[in-house]
């Protein structure tokens, strides 16, 4: 059992290269400018061609009501400057993306609609730009160098400020459109709490990180430091704590559920910053599922293995491709 | 609108041929005894190089409690035996399907647990057999001849005695193991009817043809001819009946917004017994995505155009490649 602590440790993978001895030389044509937006912090690296990452930094998510992707924008754009050496930028986000197109779709966490991102970025800063999904590139890190390695179709399920899956099917990212993998608004409990895309007891609104914290205080009336607060009132006993963590594994073990009735995945990675619970997420996540999935073969569950890092990895890696195309 | 009468129309379509100028030649290397195992009957024809069938017949699935396979096993023998000039077998069935082994690994509905169809089914009729899913029988049927011409990431859903789907990917049955498209038990209320599967408030319990009828005898206390009774009940103005209905409708919506979570087809065939109710099934679907799909673009909606006969056609295509595989 990973214990609370675990959720403040920074974890730093090896080099790349040393972790993955296939891997023909070096990973990337140069360092890329890595951005990972999030629901509530942007995390950045320069990724260097071993794989090794300088430069971080991890900022509360710039909001701007007006023109919320224009904030995310422009602070890419300054901190990318301060990269030296930077042969172009990957940047990743959360929600409906249009990759092909540069565009931010929607994102209902973070306000913005429609928005070109890669263009701007491109013109602000002159260097090529790689625009994706986060929850593609986590998927794709962990394909090339994490828990997936070797499996070409597998789901990488990532709970932090929402839930989303990213879907490999023979080998390649399965996008649907940008649509695809959207599994935080899987309906639980039509009669659940009303989320913001509109419908009732979506998955995100029950199991993840963000959810749990707000229902852990709405129950209890205490302020608590996120899911990894809730994480250690349920090690110390607290009954509330106990009882939102275990509405949340109900919950996941039943969106899981929802996933095997359409591509029934057999190998399941779970990351985001919900991971860091470790076994104390997985343990009961995998009795729970046995005991729902009835003829389904349970899937493996395993913990994503590039950790926080895996957004920054895959968006250094979809960067990567932005100098090459 | 299709009136209820059409339930009761057999459609012939035209020769494939004639159907598919895109078509090289002929369709199949020559009569295929082509069988469509269904949870109420089974359908079987001499399907010729052309795409005619002939020799057509529709029995109740023979059941035996003590060798459910066995019996089904032993009608297509003996019905394949007077179809003169077969190259081979399809069969086709419903459940889980390992489509490689030839072997029925569980149907909820006929009560199989991994039987072997394609070995016995060789041995008794001297004949290859071709096995498969029914369901990715009729995806096949509509990829090549029907409703998805054309198309290469769709989604074919076959709702009669249950409910399943047929998902292509790039072209490609994606068959998850035999696993994949089992929407059927996506749970759409978890306080719901019990499922044979072992879960609560299952689609099929709620929007299968079987359901509909079930749902409608046990509030009335009437006896009703299947789905097609309570849909001339509805017709009728008949208000237990619209009741009964439009749960189905809301519910079949809210299982294509599961799917949409996961893989977000843009594209959904509608096939099935349930097809015939035609515009008065489709109408108020549409009507009930475009309410509750929230963020998710709408699908298109269509009949399956094989009608009736995709799952034979398909089980046709299918024993075509035991002949020359």
């Amino acid at each position: 059992m990973v214990s609370p602590a675990a959720f403040s440790k920074t974890t730093r993978p090896e080099p790349l290269s040393q972790r993955d001895p296939m891997l023909p030389g070096a990973l990337l044509p140069g360092p890329i400018a890595a951005f990972d937006v999030g629901g509530t912090s942007v995390r950045s690296g320069l990724v260097h061609p071993d794989g090794s990452i300088t430069h971080r930094a991890s900022v509360p998510t710039p909001r701007d009501e007006r023109d919320p992707a224009g904030a995310v924008i422009s602070y890419i754009a300054g901190a990318a400057a301060d990269m030296p050496g930077a042969l172009a930028i990957g940047v990743v986000v959360p929600g409906i993306v249009d990759a092909e197109s540069g565009i931010g779709v929607v994102s209902a966490n973070l306000g913005w609609k429609n928005a070109q991102f890669r263009d701007p970025l491109e013109q602000l800063t002159g260097l090529p730009v790689g625009f994706n999904h986060d929850v593609t590139a986590a998927a794709m890190a962990e394909a090339r160098f994490g828990a997936a390695r070797g499996k070409d179709t597998f789901v990488t399920v990532v709970i932090g400020t929402g839930i989303a899956a990213g879907l490999y099917v023979d080998g390649e990212p399965y996008l649907g459109n940008g649509y695809a993998g959207e599994i935080g608004h899987t309906v639980i409990d039509p009669m659940g709490p009303l989320c913001s895309c509109g419908a009732r007891g979506c998955l995100e609104q029950i199991a993840s990180a963000a959810a749990i914290a707000r229902r852990y205080s709405a129950r209890t009336g205490l302020e608590v430091d996120g899911a990894r607060g809730v994480l250690e009132a349920v090690h110390a006993g607290d009954e509330t704590a106990q009882e939102v963590w275990q509405e949340a594994i109900t919950a996941l073990a039943a969106g899981l559920r929802q996933l095997a009735t359409s591509i029934a995945p057999q190998f399941i990675v779970i990351g985001g910053g919900l991971q860091q619970a470790g076994e104390t997420l997985l343990g009961p996540l995998r009795r729970e599922i046995t005991k729902t999935f009835s003829f389904y073969p349970t899937p493996t569950l395993t913990l994503a293995e590039c950790g926080q890092d895996a957004g920054l990895l895959g968006s250094a890696l979809i960067g990567a491709r932005a100098v090459t195309s």
